[in-house]
Order: structure tokens, then sequence, then C-alpha cells
């Protein structure tokens, strides 16, 4: 017979070793005080403020929101000398970029170039990464264009598409400032690196497929982003064809594919590919110039006007009817935007071992996106080509980016107007080419053997983007996620414990095939949060392991009579859950089993104590520090109880 | 100095007694499916047939899906006997609380009758609990009430109100049978008691203050269910009072809270509070006919067709303009009806230790509701206050819900007619009386006790019901609690280990306030799962316990050297989290501490192996299985530096 439940035995407490501290509280304001702090100042900003004088505290924190002031009053020439270099290289970069994104959004090249000067003013000054770059994105753009084309095709109506394109700018800059001021950043934590992987190829993948047509010279093109509708409108305006575009087009793509090539064999060189497509754009355009090209055969990119950035604030358009469509383009290009910024971020610092702060990157993100919305910008993020190239070039100080803009500056001054006679092969070439790296067929690889799971999630964003629209790859992968996320919750994995190394250590029977398990006692492992998603889950998987095992011991001729849940992976408990735990107890009791408890977490240990649990339902005695004490004290209990029948009999 | 990193130094993996068993693998197939079958199949319900012939087989399965082959073979006229009498019980019960919750509904209140004929019938044969009593519920009735009201008010087209209620249960048995052949039985687990507890506690408060419509005999009435709206119409009419009304109900309440207490103080007088509504129904309908009632302030219920349910299969209402209310109050209604049918299942099959199988009891939910809104039925599931009756009634089977069904038969063809001079004030008294036990001020004050959090889950459910919409109350409430669910997800606790009991175990410092921190190491136990929503937050907060240790340990005077990451508490890995540890792991070696990691899970460990983190990156050698070995194997190397170090000066 085993041990009667409730018997008042307090016997196999007194053999453990060590107890359980039961009496370790946290004062609820105190324990509220930490839980918003980990939730929403995972970085603790402003730790080491608090011991300063007010005048210095109040400087601390200025500086903690403009990083300007942190870096500017120690800027010297000598970091300038780097800080210029790398300006006037990204500038480079930034002429063929930011007309060739602005064409791949079917907006006015000129909305590129004036994208890339007033952002980069203002991260410069809010911005806490000394390495990014900003400008415009290709994925986002296409993005935008997907999304605001549906509602306003740019070809009925350019002026109302191009005023969207403002106001998306402008939800965009509030929504990232919201975010960073009301410390959301853990919203951009869920775009896994899978999905951002997929999402990324997928992308790259179609804009490339887009580039066909300035490859070809064509004048028509679906809107439609899906493989099948772009090739299907490739063939259907096959007339449209021309060999001069093509011939061009593959001269230049042979001439970038040659200059990236000659940067991964001498690092040394990568200002060449750095510089290629502004090469690229000046020796189309003189081409383009001399054989008069866009009488044949070579579309030109046309009129660029002179001067700087137009106030475009009266243009924000909050009408009903388009808001919804401005709000949605926002929202999803502005979390895509955060999450390749952030990212961007987050891995160049980590070489030069410096610190980003996601909240105050998203803040400045916002900043520029609504400066930018007000004057002809559209949105713009640290792209992960021209932030790479600005590292490279050596850059120490956002000032890389005001050097950017000056020079963007210059051109949108005097120089507008010789791109003119860009060729738009030249352009597709450059897009071509940068959308090549972004398919990584490597990582693909690398997640399909490590994680079957995530390799779905990376393949379910790049068929979707690839085969349906963008909006659905991305919304399906991030979904998908999600569910996987809260399938942890609700299905957390548990597991049965065996003796190690001679008895001292208890793993899973199932990673240690050698572990023994210990006769009449059942050790179970339970891991994460015990709540109401899981609990009814977890009432029924501890009961049948105990069926399971009630079966194999019967076979041996053995009882069950102990069932040990090792706690130390529980690392929160709900009332839902303790409900669960209180069921199990009078489900096993029935039996003639009994629970014991090793090793609860301090957050567990308060609860089960607050709620009477462990006092009033299993008893103090059952509750022990290892799994070792527990297994000696049910043997030390099931000795007296047969030595008691023994005696009886 | 620190030892080097990567200096191949094999000597600590040496010291260690056991080693973490790095070659573990599971098959791919096999874990997919272990993954799968623990996802859907937590029951695993067809264990044990594998074993046996096909037929046997076969047969074990159709007596999974019809319970009843289970039991009717066994039948006999002994359990007849408790079932009859429980049966006869019930029965007395359905015929008031049919009738009441109808008129909660604004439905014709022989529709309350119909509904406790078909749908137990269907039960008895499909249901897999032995003490579950089919009937109408309050909080549901209310609800479909408050949805199909808003669309069509019930006093302008009585018919089509009707249809959309038959219509709702239909698609609530579509539904409900659905998520039991698809397995989905957990959507209901994010229905978490805290949830339950407080919107149960607000639709009883909603519903006993619009029973003032009834005990005060008033005529109108707003559609409305929150507080002020309810007061405020009361107040409106309060020409309508009738203090014969009152009168009356006031004797019906204290008669009713008399057998209610009189059940508490003696149990085995259960059956008197059972039949207490059935003869408050008698005593009132026999007064209200002697006093002719209905033209002395007491409005009575007016004329029941004889006959038993009209079929209404052509009553379902598939129309665009409506089948949206009815979908919406199909799908809430049905997830709370399945909530309080499982929950009460489950509970009362745990007095007498017996199994209930949520996703079965789901699909025979549905049957009966399907079959239901096919025979002029509405929503019907496993009421609480039935169901215990039955129970203490001392039913068998679900043959007392067959028992019950004939009685309810017997008094469609024959006795209807009578229940025409029911007062409705008598049905009010009741419904207030069943209501009140709903109001559980004790488990809100324990739920305040033990869990502040989820007493605010709770809450709001019992403020969004009482004073908005019991859909607001109950969506807030879900939302917080899958909110709540998340951030455990997004924000994992982390904390850091020192040493009690004389160096061999190892425990959160906050936890056990003499626990011993180790010089030169850092101990950081991590737990729940380790994937992209909390990669980016671990990597901050590890850093973050490296740079706090550092400080400190430079006041005493010592590097921090050491990191060991304790991962007994992670149950899963993904390529975001593997991607982290990397992070983490360049960053701190820049700082010259190495990480070592100990007892990882058996499916964290096979990813660490197959991304190459353990082999190429923190190197074999320094995985360790138990907490103890790690900090032996950091001793050893240290003091090997050490002496080389003196050796070299």
């Amino acid at each position: 017979m085993g041990p009667a439940a409730g018997d008042g035995d307090r016997g196999p407490g007194a053999a453990a070793e060590h107890k359980v501290n039961l009496s370790a509280r946290q004062p609820f304001v105190e324990s509220v005080r930490t839980c918003l702090a980990e939730t929403f100042f995972p970085d603790d900003p402003f730790r080491g403020l608090g011991s300063r004088p007010p005048a210095a505290r109040a400087w601390g924190a200025l500086k903690y929101f403009v990083p300007a002031l942190e870096w500017a009053p120690r800027y010297t020439a000598g970091k300038f000398k780097y800080d210029l270099l790398a300006g006037v290289t990204i500038a480079s970069l930034a002429i063929p970029q930011g007309i060739s994104y602005a064409k791949l959004a079917n907006l006015p090249p000129i909305i590129g170039l004036y994208s890339s000067f007033v952002p980069p003013l203002l991260y410069a000054v809010f911005g806490s990464s000394n390495n990014l770059a900003v400008g415009t994105v290709a994925a986002a753009s296409l993005l935008l264009a997907s999304i605001i084309e549906t509602e306003v095709p740019p070809e009925e109506n350019p002026q109302l598409y191009l005023q969207l394109f403002y106001t998306a700018a402008f939800f965009t800059g509030v929504f990232q400032t919201a975010l960073g001021v009301f410390r959301l950043g853990l919203i951009v934590d869920f775009l896994s690196r899978s999905t951002i992987t997929g999402f990324m190829g997928g992308t790259a993948t179609i804009i490339i497929l887009q580039q066909l047509k300035g490859m070809l010279g064509m004048k028509h093109f679906t809107p439609k982003t899906d493989l099948v509708s772009v090739m299907r409108s490739i063939f259907y305006y096959r007339h449209e064809w021309r060999w001069q575009s093509l011939v061009l087009g593959i001269c230049f793509l042979l001439l970038l594919l040659l200059s990236k090539h000659l940067r991964k064999k001498k690092p040394n060189l990568f200002w060449v590919s750095a510089i290629a497509p502004f090469l690229i754009v000046v020796i189309g355009g003189v081409f383009a110039f001399l054989v008069k090209g866009d009488e044949h055969g070579i579309p030109i990119v046309g009129d660029l006007k002179k001067g700087i950035n137009p106030l475009s604030i009266s243009q924000l358009t909050f009408t009903d009817k388009h808001v919804n469509t401005a709000m949605k383009a926002g929202f999803l290009s502005g979390i895509l935007a955060l999450a390749e910024g952030i990212a961007v971020g987050r891995s160049l610092a980590l070489v030069k071992n410096e610190q980003i702060d996601g909240n105050k990157e998203m803040i400045a993100f916002g900043i520029m996106n609504i400066a930018g919305s007000f004057t002809s910008c559209y949105l713009t993020t640290g792209p992960f080509s021209k932030s790479a190239v600005n590292f490279h070039a050596g850059c120490r100080t956002p000032m890389s980016n005001v050097v950017m803009s000056v020079c963007i500056l210059l051109v949108l001054l005097f120089l507008a107007p010789l791109f003119k006679y860009t060729p738009l092969v030249a352009l597709s070439s450059i897009i071509v080419v940068a959308m090549i790296g972004l398919i990584k067929v490597r990582e693909f690889c690398h997640l399909y053997r490590v994680d079957k799971f995530d390799f779905c999630i990376c393949m379910v964003a790049f068929i979707g983007v690839v085969f349906f629209t963008m909006v659905i790859g991305l919304s399906a992968s991030v979904g998908l996620s999600v569910v996987r996320a809260l399938l942890h919750v609700a299905r957390p994995s548990t597991c049965k414990l065996g003796s190690v190394a001679g008895g001292d250590i208890f793993r899973d029977v199932r990673h240690y095939p050698h572990a023994r398990s210990v006769p009449n006692v059942l050790v179970l492992q339970l891991g994460s949060p015990i709540y109401f998603v899981n609990a009814g889950y977890l009432r029924e998987r501890i009961l049948r392991w105990a069926e399971e095992e009630e079966n194999g011991s019967k076979i041996d001729g053995q009882d069950l009579q102990y069932v040990v849940l090792d706690l130390a992976g529980v690392t929160s408990i709900d009332n839902t859950g303790i409900g669960m735990l209180v069921e199990v107890h009078k489900s096993l009791d029935r039996k003639g089993i009994r629970i014991a408890l090793t090793n609860p977490r301090l957050e567990v240990t308060e609860k089960l104590v607050l709620s009477g649990y462990i006092k009033d339902i299993i008893g103090e005695e059952w509750v022990f520090l290892t799994v070792k004490d527990a297994i000696t004290a049910c043997r030390y209990a099931l000795q007296r109880s047969r030595s008691k029948d023994d005696g009886e009999v």
C-alpha cells in the first residue's frame, strides 16, 4: 500500500538536506515595476543616470534622445576625413539607386533624389547608428507601389498616386515614432529572420523579373508583381522588345558583376563596386546622348527638374476614400523598413562592438519619415547595400549622411537635368545586380538543414511573394510564425527523467538512453510557463505519463507510487495552471499516487504558497530543492510504509 | 588575462565527469509525427488499438466516435433505476429553465421546451460524459439575443428573429463539429478560467438586473444589456410597475432561496431544491389561474402550442444580409457553450474519476446543435446547474438525458397548454436564484490574492460585460489573456544563479538570498524557448547581465571571465535564436569572456550541433551536463592560465 494522502507524515521533508525557500516574496509594486521595465525597457537606457545631479541627468536624457549631442562635441577633423570619403562614396550610390527605386515605385525619378536629401540630415541628428546610410529601399518601394496601385493607377492619376506615397510616408513616420515612444519595439521582434530571408528573396526575385521590362526596353507592363502575371505580360507585349536595350543592358550587367567580383577577390577595392553604378549611369547617359538613344530603342529617364525639394505638406491626403489605403501601405512598409533598418544597424554595430538602441532608432526613422513626407520624400530607411558601402568606406559617425546629403543637394541644384539621358536599361541592370545578393540560397539550405519549420516559414514568404502578392507572402509567413509561437505555449514539452551518473543527476531518458528510471517513482520535467493556454494539455499529458508508467510498471510487478514534478523550467504559473495542478493531484491521489515538487522558481513558489497549494494540498514536506532529495524522500517513505505493512502482517 | 578564445584548450571538457550526449537525434519523420500527435491528439485516443485484429480495431474506432456503443450493451435494469430518477428530476428542472431562458432570449417559450427534447437524445448517443444534462443556458441565450437584436429587433420581425436563432444554432453546430473533427480543441484553451469567472459573473449580474422587468411586472424594456441602460429603462417605465408582481416575486424568491439553503444544510435533500423551480411554476400557474393574474398585474406566459418540434430546416436563413450576424452569433455563443459544457463535464468527471475527451465532446455538441437547428431548437450545451442536479440525483449513464427527453415529449404532447398560466414573475425568480450562484465573489478575492494579472483579466471581463456589451467584455478579456501569453514568450525570465548547499547546487540568487556567486563566473539560467520573438530581448538581457556583473566585479577587483548559460529550461530554439547565441558569443568574446553551456535539452542540443554552434563556435569541450561541472572546468582553466601568467612573469 502506498502512503495514504494527508497522513501528516513529516518524514520525507526531514530527510532532505536543503529546503526550498518558501517564504521568498517579491513585493507587488516591485514585481510590477520589474515586469514593466523588462517589457518596455529591456535595454534599460537610463541606467547610471540616477546617481548624478539633476542638470547632468537632464543633459544625459537629452543626449539619449539626440545622439548627435553625444558625438558632435567630440568630433574632430581626423574623423571628418573618413566621413567625407564615405559620404561621397554613398552619394555616388544614392543617385542611381534613388532614381532606380523611384522608377520601381512608378514615381517621378526626381523623388528618389529628394528622398536622399532631407531624411539623411535628420537621421544624422537623431540616429544612434554610426554606420547606417539612409535612403530608399527596393522592397518597400515595390510594396508601397503594389498597395497604392490597386487603389489609384499611376497612369490615370499620377498626382494623386504621388500624394498617397507622401501620405503613406507620413503614416509610416507617425507609426514608427509611436512604436519608439511607447517602447513597442517588440512588435518588430515578430518578424523572424526566416520570414525576412524568405520575403527578401521573393521580393528580389520579382524585382529582377520586373527589370525585364527595362532590359527589353518595353513601354507597357503589368502593375501586378507575381511571376505568372509578369511573364505573361512580357510575352504579351513581345512586339515592344528592343534588341538595342537588351545588348546595352547585358553589357552593363557584365560590368557591374565584374566590379562585384573584384570586391570579393580584393576587399580593398570595394570602392570600385561602390561607384560602379554611378559610372554606369554616367557612361549610359553619355552614350544615350551621343546616339540619341530615345529614338533608337533605348528609352531614357526624361526630364529632371533642377532645384531642391518643394514642400509637400499641403499634398498629404486624408480624405475618407484613400486614407485607409495610405495607412495600410504606411503601416506595412513601415514595419518592413524598421525590420530592415534595425537589422542592418545591429549587424554592422556588432562588427564594431557598438550598441544600437532599437527604440531610439525607431524614433529616428519616424522623425525622418514625417519630415520627409512634408518635403516631397517617400519612405526611407537604412538599406543594407548602402550601409554596407558606408561601413566599408570607413565612416566614423552619422556625419557621412550629412556629406551624402550635401552631395545630393549639389546634384539637385546644378546637375539634375544632366541625368535626363540616363537609359532606363542602366537603372534596370543596377537594380538586378543589387537584388541578386538578396536571394540567399545558402541561407535557405542552412535553414533546411537546421530547422525544417523555419524553412517552411521562409518558403511560405518566398512562394507567397513570388506567386501571389507581397502582402500575402509577408502576412502568411508572420501568421505561421505566430501560430508556431502560440503552439510552443499551448503545447509545452514534457519529458521523463532517469538517473545518470550514478543517481545524482536526472536527465531526459530520450536524450540519455542509458538513464535508468527509479522504481515506483516517475520523474517528469515540465518546461515553459504553466497557464490557461496549456493547462488542459498538461493535465492530460501528466496523467497519460502516469498511466503509461503504471501499465509499464505493472509488467515489472512494481506499483507507481510517486510522481515527482521537476518545475525548474517553469518560469511562471497562473490561476488556471494552479487549478490544473490541483486536479492532477486529485486524480493521482485517488490511485494512491503522491505528488512531489522539486525546485520551483521564485515566481512559481510564491503563487503556489499564496494559493495554498503547497500547504493545504501536497504538504510543505513534499517540496524539494533537487530531484535527488525528492527521490531519497520517496524511497524513505516507501521503506517505512513497507516495514509497517510487514509489521502488520 | 583570460584564456584566449579558440585556443584549442581541451582541458575543461576532460575535467567534467559526465558529458552531454551530443549525438542524440530524433529522426525527422518521427519528430514531426510526435509533434503533430502532441498538438492534435494530446489525449492519444486510439492508444492500445494498434495491437488488435482489424475487426476489433474498427469496432474500437466506432465505439470511440459513438460512445453509446460502449455503455449500451452493458446497460442493466439496476443502472436504469438511477437514471430514471435522475432523468425525471432534471426534466422537472428543464421545463421551468427552458421556458425562462427562451423568454430571456425573447423567443416564444415553447422553443425552450423543444430545445430540451431533441438535443438530449443525440447527446445520449454521441456524448462521452455520464453526468452532463443537456439544455439551454442563460449566458449564451442572452449573448445570442444581444447580437441578433441589433440586426433584427424581435418586436418588428419575430419570425426572422427566430429564424436567425435557428441559423446561428446551425453555424454553432458546424463550427463545433469542425473544431472536434480537426482536433482544434486548443482554441477553447484560450478562454482562461479567469476570463470565464469574470464573464459569467458579469453576465449573471446583468441577467439578474434584467429580471427586474419580470419582478416588477413591466411590459416595456430596453434591448440593451448594460447596467446603465437597464437601470434607466426601469425608472423610465416606472408607471408600469405592478406591486402584485413584486409581492409574488419576493415570495417565490424566498421559497427558492430556502430550498437552496436546505440543500447546503442537508445535502441529501438536494431533490427539494431540484424540483423547487417546477413547484414554483405549478404553484404560480394555479395561483395565476385562480386569481386571473393577467388581469390583476401578474403577466403570464401565454399560449403554448401542443405537439412536438416542427421541422425548421426550411427556415434557416442564409441570405447575404443576415448570414454574417448569424455566423458571428453562432461562433461566439458556440465558443462560450463549448467552454461551459466541457468545463462542466470535466469537473464532474473528475469527482467520479472518469475521463472526458474534449474533442469528442465538441463533435457531440456539434451534432446535437446541427440536428437542433433542423428541429426548432436553439443553442444547447451542458449547463452547470442541470448537470450538477443530474450528478447529485445519481445518474449512471447518458440514459438520464433520454429519460428527460421522454418526459419533455410527454409534456409537449399533453401538458404544454397548462403552462400558459405560468406567471412571468415565477420565471424571473427562478432565473435570479440560478444566477446568484454564478457571481463568485470568493473566487474574485482568491484571484486578487494569488495573481493580480489574472484578477485584471477577470475584472476586464466583468466590467466589460456589465457596463458595455457581452461581446466587448469577452473579447477584451481574451485579448488581454493572449497579449499576456505572447509577453511570456517575448520576455522570458532569466536569472542569475549562485551556489547553495556547499557549492553543488545552483539556484536563483533572488530566491535564495544566501546563495553565493562564483568569482570570475556568471551563471545565468534561461527559461522558455529561445526564438525569433524573444531573441533580440535575450541578447540585450544577457549582455546587460554580463555588463552589470563586470561593473560589480571590477569593484571587487575580479574580472568576469566566464558566462555559464544554463539551458535546462530552454525547451526549443529556432534559427533566429541560434543567431542570437552567435552574436552574444561574438560580443562577449571581444571582451575576453568565454561562454559555457550546461544541460541543453534534446531538441536544443540537436539544433545547436546541426548549426555548427557547438563545434565551430564555442567548442564541444565547453558544453557540460551540470552547472557544477561547468564551474569546475572554469576554475581549472582559470588556474591554468594564471599559473601560465605567473610563469611568464
